[in-house]
Parts: structure tokens; C-alpha cells; sequence
């Protein structure tokens, strides 16, 4: 059976996990932070999770365990099928992961952590996370799925980036990130009533207290 | 005809340029600089190059247009055919993007543009590229190929990403980046007898004078 390796606070994990859900693909989680220990670094080259495992071996990057997913071919597929609409979603998919969940993440430490980023690096966050909601309300459908009218990956990341990245934008710049995309807030509400969406938000709210622990121990 | 737009001395334009060339598909090339103009941002939705221009309308974003030209199925294929080898590729695809481009793409300005990048920036950026390379040591194969005896979609990203890292590496740190990677010198020197590779470079080098000109016209 798969084995799912990460952690239900990591939104990169999440975004495996919904899809291995929606597709009604069984498999096991493997609780395990990342980091750079031998033995983690064995299975995941940057000792980033998640990691999948495989008959074959460990797949890392959550876009390539994506694409791997789909190409398995079992349960419900979250790509189109035609080679454009395809593109269509992995430019979405990208889009959201390069301009809108990266330079959010560089506001972490400050928001989610207790720690301190510097105002160079949120000044840069902020101006790249307008340009990067602009971008998606450009190029998403939103109709009501990011996509189209199926969910799919670009759905995926939409849902485990925007809702951090609005938290950062909240936070440290008082700016309500979806003010200019009132559809980006519907597909929220739908999304959040989807069965596996409510059991992610709860594995992650009951994981939060070991996760906090384990940040705290590395120092 | 399928159309590229975007200007040779782009590193992410040269790898669809040269993956085009590999496979043997025709197409033509459209000089754009990219930009936030209306007329480019219909079609590029942050104002980035390359973008493909098919029959169907147009396809940004690198990753989802190579995804796109393997799945036309015109030419010679660049991702393998069987599925936990395709993730493996699209796995290192993605670590040389977000931990050896991203974090020397941050040190352009300085390296290659006459400005400036501030300290925080530049430590975090040697940081970043010393563990991407080791990464890619974990990960890649070099037989010769980074994924291994064909060559690949990880060539491309390869090829286009290491050589400006190791200007950066080199011109900001002091510090030759492939000192502990011997494999990805023999790795350079095999492509670089590749006519198409050639081609590439020679257009790059003619195309540098109008790009330098853009840009200081951009101010």
C-alpha cells in the first residue's frame, strides 16, 4: 500500500492527501517533520516533506507525487483529459506555488512561528503576493473550481496556499488578499464543505500541539 | 506552427527552445521581453516568458508547457515511458527550479545587471545553492544524464539553471559550486558538443546586446 510520509500541519502534505483521498486511493500516513538527518535525506533529497512510498521506491516533490498519482491511473483522475485543458491546470498549479505560496512562505517564521523576518523580505511578500492574486484572477476560472467546472490539482494547491497566504497578507499587512476575487471566497466555502477537506482541517488541528513541540525542540 | 515567444537570452526560454530542437518538432520564435503590458499579460498572466503559442491558444508557465509538448507526443520523447521513472525526472526537474534557480535568480540583479542585492539576501542565497547542490548530488544520476542514461526534461533545467548559479556562486561567494559535483562538469562538456545547444548559445550571444538595451531602457 502507499505510504503518505509528512506531517497533517504541512500544507504541501495536505494537498497529497486530498488528492490520495478524492481519488478513493488507499493508503497510510507516516508521521514524520523533515529535516536533515541521513536517513530522512535517503528518502527525500532536500529532507522536505511529503514524501510518497512506493512498490518502487520514495517519490519526493508534491508535484511530481501528483503527476505520478495521475499516472498510477486508480480512482477519480484530477487532470483533464485533452493536452491543453491539461496545461491549463499545471500553469494554475505553478502560478499559485511560485507567486503566491513561495512568497508567503518566506513570512512564516513571523506569522505562524513567533519569529522575526526582516522588512525587506515583507515588503517584497507583499508586492508579490498582490501580483500573484492578480495572476490568478487573470488566468483562473473559477467556475466554481479554479480550473473549470471539475475539481483538479490547481484546486489542491489553491485551497492549501491561499488560505496561509491570506493569513500572512491579514496579518502583517492588514490587506484582505481576496478583496478583488470574491469567487476565490466561494470556492472556499464549497470546498470547505467536502468531506476530505473537513477531515484534513481536523487532522491538522488535532496534530498542531506535536507539531508546535517539535518546532520548539529543534530550537 | 506552433510559436515561442519570449528572447534568447531568457535561461527558461532556452530550455523549451532546446527541448523543441531535441524533438524535432518545427516552430517559430516571437522576440518579447515580457512585461506587465495588457496585450502580454492576455497572454503570460504575470508577464513572464516563455509562452507557447499553439492552436488551441496559448500555454505559460516552462513546466506546464514541456508537460504539454511530451503529451502532443510529436518527436522524440523527453520524459521516460514508465511512471516512477517519469517522477524521478520531474522530482529533480523541480529541486534544480526551487533550490538552485529560485535562490540564484534572487542574485541577478547584482551579478549580471549592475545593481544591488542586499547581504540578508545574498547569505541566504549561498545558503540555498550550497544545499541545492547537494540535493542534486543526492538525487542525480549523471550516467551521463542527471536522470540517468537518456537524456531528459532534467537536462533542460540542468543545463539552463547550473550554469547561472555557478556565475553567481563564482562572482558573489568566491566559490566554485560544482567543486564537490565533478559529474556535472563532465555533464556540461558532453551537451555542450550538442549542435542545438550550440544554436542556443550562439543566438543568446548575438541577442545580448538588444536584451542589455530593453533592459536599460526599462530602467
Amino acid at each position: 500500500m502507499l505510504k503518505l510520509h509528512g506531517f497533517a500541519v504541512s500544507n504541501y502534505f495536505n494537498m497529497v492527501k486530498l488528492a490520495l483521498l478524492e481519488k478513493g486511493v488507499p493508503f497510510e500516513t507516516v508521521v514524520v517533520h523533515g529535516g536533515q538527518s541521513p536517513e530522512f535525506l535517503a528518502i527525500s533529497p532536500r529532507g522536505k516533506v511529503p514524501v510518497l512510498q512506493t512498490e518502487q521506491g520514495y517519490i519526493n516533490e508534491t508535484s511530481a507525487i501528483l503527476e505520478y498519482l495521475e499516472e498510477r491511473g486508480e480512482g477519480r483522475p484530477l487532470l483533464p483529459a485533452e493536452p491543453y485543458a491539461r496545461a491549463h491546470v499545471r500553469a494554475l498549479m505553478k502560478e499559485i506555488e511560485l507567486y503566491i505560496e513561495l512568497p508567503a512562505r518566506s513570512c512564516y517564521l513571523e506569522v505562524f512561528f513567533s519569529g522575526k523576518v526582516d522588512e525587506l523580505t515583507k515588503s517584497k511578500a507583499k508586492a508579490d503576493l498582490l501580483a500573484g492574486v492578480a495572476t490568478l484572477k487573470r488566468h483562473g476560472k473559477f467556475a466554481p473550481y479554479v480550473a473549470g467546472a471539475q475539481f483538479s490539482l490547481a484546486d489542491l494547491y489553491f485551497l492549501y496556499s491561499l488560505d496561509l497566504a491570506g493569513i500572512v497578507a491579514k496579518k502583517l499587512f492588514a490587506l484582505d488578499l481576496l478583496a478583488e476575487l470574491p469567487q476565490a471566497r466561494a470556492l472556499f466555502a464549497l470546498l470547505e464543505q467536502n468531506p476530505h477537506v473537513q477531515q484534513i482541517a481536523a487532522d491538522k488541528q488535532a496534530a498542531m500541539t506535536d507539531f508546535l513541540a517539535a518546532i520548539k525542540a529543534k530550537g
